[in-house]
């Protein structure tokens, strides 16, 4: 049989167990799931039926789950990772981060940038993410050549930015929607960078041009105090309420960081039914403030992990963000019981797939569903015994316990390996680029 | 030439980069560095020099430095891990880690779970454990089989445990300093529970005892307000004024935790030489609060990074220790720049090294320290590009990214793999008592 017929098996997944709903349902032994042209089949059918043609792969002593998914970072700033940490924001943003993207932040570095980082989430078991930057088309390119799913969102600002005059972000948007790459993988939508930075026409433009495109509006929203402050002055209210009378809060609305919001104003992101990104490690890195995630789950908010930008976290890993949400949360409420482990499953997968608007394709293992998943390693040290799979998953395992990963169907990373770009070609590109930044901003560089 | 000439030089690790002196040094291009008879021979020389007969070992685009630190766990409990989680710490105890100990904690199980933690940790590039619980000598024998440096604390309550009837626990602690091997690799020491559970004699006797053995004491202090309360309720005063008040304090007493102290006992504290471990994830994760780290170093207070054990972490990973310090720090004092990344770097290594009173022989690579070392990769994604290696290592880097662990000049792992102990065997045996805990507290184990 010929690989294009749509409902030939070609790659079936055999034994070890599977958790097709993470956080809601438990793990069971798993005999076969199978996977062709883009979708999931067959899950945990018996194994006997096993098509000859199909590509088998052994999954013995491993955990089949959905792909975790990413909702928020800005994927092409790996390239600056690590140029300054330890600062105050002003200072971090002002004398490094600013500096650099007016100089660099190209269309070139956007796409190699964000490859570097979707080759990080691939390996960690990310097989969404969900990015906002500039010149978005070459970030879903990048994410193409990779493999990964993802939502890309086009940054607007009222400034002037790496890839708009100021005042041009309308044009740019139009200009993103047109050239975004029309593939199955790559689902457009836009980012205002906040409401201090984008004016109340701005931010209600952007919300109707994302509406016309049937796409998500993502935007920062009381990620600190200070924004709180800034608004309040501007306009006379918070974030929150600035955003609600303007009428773009509802369900195709994703408030990144939701910080500094008080039950009023979680009452009202509630009952709008508007989706919220928590992003724990870079809220406490850059010493931002713990969102109240705990609560928000508990009045029916949709919550999601992100894990921001490689520059403020520093890394793209969701295990460790989950673990990190569940601890802050506790820490926080002082209750040990606080954002368990299930809940934050949820948000790294099924919720994670509401919050991009995807619940229908993604964020579990269903027959008919895209063929997104992961097989974990259950075999290693860290991870024995095993009495509780959901506790191991978030309070134990590593990125690297990822063994084998699917998008769309399609082998993206095998044993531990990225199997669809040359990682020591990439390494090469990122280094020369990273030389001229290092250059340019008065750091180092290290590495061959 | 044979091997038993004391100053032959075995291996010889050769290219990459060093950093001898974490938090303190920068990293600097890597000649040559040798190791024979337990200790380091030369650091960073000519690599034109290399001894035939050494083992030569390829450290391009790698990062040598010293062997990771870990200042408090409690090993054995691998076999208790994930057993229960997201629960109040009393029911925690009550209902699950005390019934399971009464039962399986026995000196099998001590020897097998001290195994599976230090195979973990040697994984994760920590060449040096400092452990408490019981039947010691078997733990210090588990650390001896996988190779790992320990200082090994046998536990003193004046309540019935494992080893020991009530008040009997100074016969257990002489026999345990007879029977603790006498290896190199091993320090004996002893652990009091904490001011709650130990009495004001218990404390001083214990002290007496640790310091006719030149031995450090160990104790968990101010680790939870209840027990600051408890504390208070028996003796009028805090568990640290306590503890000052039995002369108890001092440089050879390490009090983990500290979590909640006054800016008067902080001072007592430092006037004292007293030092600290900081087990930032387990604090958090049993929701007992954020200790004040960053100013306890303003102090001058010597502070170590701690994993605290598995059943309350659950991972013995110190590349996420250290990131979970920092942030944790940045976000309770409201300062990005609080506990910078080379202060955690220090905390992980040439402090943690003097937290155990042996900064003289480990905590920093240089010719005639004790030859423990460990060599990581620096090729990977989410380590590219590298502005700053202190940046990478507390920010962005994985256990997972060691690559070879060496402890008193001993291989222990290469290539990412353990090379002591047969990893399939100690799993199959770990599965084999977790089958019996699971059956006993009715709850469920996985894995093949």
């Amino acid at each position: 049989m010929s690989r294009d017929q749509p409902h030939q098996p070609e790659i079936a997944l055999v034994g070890g167990m599977i958790l097709t709903h993470p956080g809601v349902s438990e793990p069971v032994g798993h005999g076969m799931t199978t996977m062709a042209a883009g979708r999931l089949l067959q899950v945990n059918a018996p194994s006997q039926a096993i098509v000859p043609s199909s590509t088998v792969i052994d999954c013995t002593g491993c955990l089949i789950m959905p792909g975790l998914i990413n909702c928020h970072t800005h994927a092409a700033m790996s390239l600056l990772r690590g140029v300054a940490d330890d600062l105050p924001l002003d200072r971090w943003l002002g004398d490094y981060i600013f500096p650099a993207e007016a100089r660099h932040a190209g269309p070139d570095f956007v796409y190699l940038g964000t490859m570097i980082s979707a080759v990080e989430m691939a390996l960690g078991g990310i097989t969404t993410f969900a990015d906002g930057y500039f010149f978005m088309e070459k970030a879903a390119e990048a994410a193409i050549r990779v493999g990964l799913r993802s939502v890309i969102a086009q940054g607007v600002l009222d400034l002037p930015v790496p890839d708009a005059a100021p005042g041009e972000w309308k044009n740019r948007a139009r200009e993103f929607f047109d050239a975004c790459p029309g593939d199955a993988t790559v689902t457009p939508a836009l980012f205002c960078h906040s409401p201090y930075l984008c004016s109340p026409e701005t931010l209600r433009d952007a919300s109707r041009l994302a509406r016309d495109h049937g796409a998500s509006l993502f935007c920062h929203v009381a990620e600190t105090e200070r924004e709180v402050e800034d608004v309040r002055g501007l306009y006379g209210r918070t974030p929150v309420a600035h955003l609600h009378e303007l009428h773009i809060l509802g369900p195709s609305f994703v408030a990144v960081h939701a910080v500094h919001v008080s039950p009023e104003e979680m009452e009202t992101i509630a009952d709008s039914g508007t989706k919220v990104v928590h992003c724990p490690e870079s809220n406490m890195k850059l010493a931002s403030g713990a969102a109240a995630v705990a609560e928000l789950v508990g009045m029916g908010v949709t919550v999601g992990l992100g894990t921001d930008g490689p520059a403020s976290n520093n890394n793209l890993d969701l295990f460790e963000e989950m673990r990190s949400a569940s601890l802050l949360a506790k820490l926080v409420s002082r209750n040990p019981e606080a954002l368990d482990a299930r809940t934050v499953l949820r948000m790294a997968t099924g919720d994670a797939a509401k919050v991009l608007g995807m619940e229908d394709r993604i964020g579990s293992l269903e027959a008919g569903k895209l063929a997104d998943a992961i097989v974990i390693d259950l075999g290693r040290p860290h991870l024995t015994p095993m009495y509780d799979v959901a506790s191991h998953l978030v309070y134990a395992a590593r990125a690297s316990d990822v063994r084998d990963v699917f998008v769309n169907g399609r082998p993206v990373v095998v044993n531990g390996r990225i199997i669809t770009v040359d990682w020591d070609r990439v390494r090469a590109e990122a280094r020369s680029v990273a030389a001229d930044i290092a250059r340019n901003l008065g750091v180092n560089l290290y590495g061959a």
